[in-house]
């Protein structure tokens, strides 16, 4: 297999990283460094005066191998002193931190207010992990996903995410300071030249919204369609993780793979389904967006291999 | 023995906390409340983005029995996960920063961002920690000790401290922002009122010389004087621990029981000091100071007890 143009992968949080993982493992060894992994900052934070970087983290973590495999967030073999003397303290404990990943978060801010960029930053921190592939974020400028509930409270991401469970009814789902951003640096001339742009298999309102709310990034994988190859986060009509299923609905789209490509129509021109989803394959088509059936469920490394085979395999 | 009026004490780190541990346990335990400990916070940093105290914390650790015996700061039992991690990114971890201590300043980061006062903050930490004794920061307002060096290299306190070591020669010792500082809630009220004043055994150039900085209490002591007494941190001329004896003697001060007594003079009517020290009692009478002479080397909690009746006996 030979790569010569970049790969670009659109991500959030836990899929994307595994199907980054099997896309690595997919690749010959010095074809990694052409994969940029592009990821959704607006489920960022700062807690305790530390950035935090909830998707850039999981991402790094997971290529790092060293993600914690029964948590699926945060770093194997983690401790959890800070957390136990700020709960002894009274403070604020619902975001756990492990103390290793502290140190993540204590690198990060630091850069950040010596004036460093996140990009940067994100790049400083996954070469120091050992990574090939390029981590970057959507941009270094503040986007903020805000989640308005049924009861008309308005929430952060994590608050929404974690303090919540995701388990509230939310009319408005909102990326604040959208329109203020720019790409970071590099992306769109990646999405410009990429070989194949794939969507991984993500949350699609609220880890790939954000990244095509950046402006310029709608119009510019518009301009690329005809290489683009999204992966529904969706089997049998439910998230196997987190919320994408209900916030679809919740969004008046189908909560199902069929919903997922009228989401990616005017992005993607191939949607990787689930075998649990073949009988969808009509109605995606007549969308005008490729059906491509296999399985997504990345049980283990082998399966998420095969998934990124395939998914490659669209964009020939 | 009976307390009615509070104490006082005029901390600044190690010395201090060892000070107040000695008096809580030569008071009756119904007192301790109305010890106030009022403590330099010139040395207090922000590093990674989380505010640090490094005297506060000294003093409030001491008190709870969790300080680490054979280090002298931070906390017993203390992991180093997070600064391991940060050292794997490349980042700056000379001030080493335990995983259990990160919890306290990550309370009192979130503390402050939510708009408590630093008095506040501290008064949970010790709350929560169990101090039945009073801890107040001289000030709640910005204060920065910085030290110019005879290469006319500007340092914060804790480059020139743990960064360096305290090994290179100064000129001159500034309280930036001393200024526009108020002494913290209830401080000269506390003065005003103490049936006695001590000025424990910690630097007096760095750690006592902040709090004189602030606005107000060189006056609030000033008119005090009768009631207050001072430890010598010197021994035979020498600091137990830090600093103390360089910096006395590079800002013009004798680096010994006599240069504590002149700097002091001003404010305390009695200085206790070690039998190391008894040769200079006349020369410290000569500046109209009483020299108690006693065993002024904390080695044990009996010895440091015993060194808090002695002090409080000067002032009956």
């Amino acid at each position: 297999m030979t790569v010569t143009a970049p790969i670009a992968v659109l991500c959030g949080g836990v899929g994307a990283a595994r199907f980054l993982r099997g896309l690595r493992d997919a690749l010959p060894s010095d074809a990694a460094g052409s994969v940029h992994a592009i990821v959704n900052v607006a489920d960022d934070l700062v807690l305790h005066g530390l950035h935090i970087s909830p998707d850039l983290d999981t991402v790094t973590y997971t290529l790092a191998d060293r993600i914690d495999p029964t948590r699926g967030w945060g770093l194997a073999d983690e401790s959890w002193q800070a957390m136990s003397m700020l709960e002894t303290l009274g403070g604020d404990a619902w975001f756990r931190l492990g103390d290793q990943d502290l140190g993540t978060h204590l690198y990060r801010t630091q850069r950040l207010a010596d004036g460093a960029s996140l990009s940067q930053v994100t790049d400083e921190i996954a070469r120091a992990l050992g990574l090939a592939m390029r981590i970057v974020p959507i941009t270094d400028d503040k986007i903020r996903t805000t989640i308005t509930t049924t009861d008309d409270e308005v929430l952060s991401f994590q608050e929404y995410f974690v303090g919540r469970q995701h388990a509230v009814e939310s009319t408005v789902v909102a990326f604040e300071g959208a329109e203020s951003t720019s790409p970071a640096p590099g992306v769109l001339d990646v999405l410009a030249d990429a070989h194949t742009i794939v969507i991984a298999p993500s949350n699609p309102v609220v880890s790939i919204g954000p990244l095509l709310a950046v402006p310029g990034i709608r119009a510019a994988l518009e301009a690329r369609r005809d290489r683009c190859v999204a992966i529904s986060p969706l089997v049998g009509g439910a998230a196997l993780k987190g919320p994408a299923d209900r916030l679809m609905r919740e969004q008046g789209y189908e909560s199902n793979a069929v919903g997922v490509a009228e989401l990616y129509a005017p992005i993607a021109a191939a949607l990787v389904i689930d075998h649990a989803d073949a009988g969808d394959a009509e109605r995606i088509r007549a969308l005008g967006v490729e059906p491509i059936v296999t399985d997504t469920v990345m049980a283990d490394p082998d399966r998420a291999r095969s998934l990124a085979l395939t998914t490659l395999a669209a964009c020939p």
